[in-house]
C-alpha cells in the first residue's frame, strides 16, 4: 500500500534565472526523476502518474543548502536528481540550478521539504 | 538517421501564472511528452535523451493560438501534449496552461515554433 505521491523540485533563489530558464531546469529534474523512478520503483512511478504527476515546486536559498536537501533525500533513499545546467545562458557551465526529489510518498518528503516555501 | 531533437514548450502569456506554476506545469507537459515518444518513437526518445533533453519554452499569446499551434503540430504527426491544470491554485479549472510539442527533429519545429518568443 502505497499513500500519496508526490515530487518536489529544489531551486535556487540566489541564481538570477528567469521563469523561462527556471521552467526548462524544473522540467529537466522532473523528467529525470520520472524516469529514474520508472526503472527503479514502479509502484511509486505508478502511483505518481494515476495521481496526475503532483509536482511541488520550492525555492531554496542557495547552492549549501540545495546539496544538504540532496545529501538527506539521498540517505533516506528518495531518488534524487541534481541538474547541472550546461551553462548556456543565464548561468555559468556546469552551475546546479536545481534538483527534483522524488516521486516518493508524501508522508517521506514532507519532514525533508515541507519547511521550505513555495517558488 | 535522426538530426538534432529538440522538446518545445508553448505557455500562455495572458494567464496570471506565477514562476513556480508555470515551472509546473512545463514540467508536466515535459514528463508527459517524454513518456509518450518512449511509448511511440523509442529512436527519437533514445535521441533526445542522449542529446541532454534539449528542451524550449516559448510563450504564445493565448488560447487560441495555442490550439492552433497544437493542431498544427498534430497534422505532421508531432507528439502533443496539452496540459489542463486542476486549478487548485492561480487558473480556473481545466484551464489549458501550456503544451508540450515533441520530441522532434528540430527541422521539424522550427517552422511551427521558431517564430514565437522565449518565455
Amino acid at each position: 500500500m502505497v499513500g500519496p505521491v508526490k515530487l518536489v523540485i529544489a531551486v535556487r533563489r540566489d541564481l538570477d534565472m528567469g521563469k523561462g530558464k527556471i521552467a526548462a531546469q524544473v522540467a529537466h529534474a522532473s523528467v529525470s526523476c520520472a524516469l529514474t523512478a520508472q526503472r527503479t520503483d514502479k509502484k511509486i512511478f505508478k502511483e505518481w502518474i494515476s495521481g496526475g504527476q503532483k509536482k511541488i515546486v520550492i525555492k531554496v536559498d542557495g547552492e549549501d543548502q540545495l546539496r544538504q536537501l540532496i545529501g538527506m533525500a539521498r540517505e533516506q533513499g528518495i531518488i534524487t536528481e541534481p541538474i547541472n545546467d550546461a551553462g548556456f545562458t543565464q548561468v555559468f557551465p556546469g552551475t546546479l540550478t536545481c534538483a527534483g526529489i522524488g516521486p516518493a510518498e508524501e508522508s517521506v518528503l514532507e519532514p525533508l521539504t515541507g519547511k521550505y516555501p513555495l517558488l
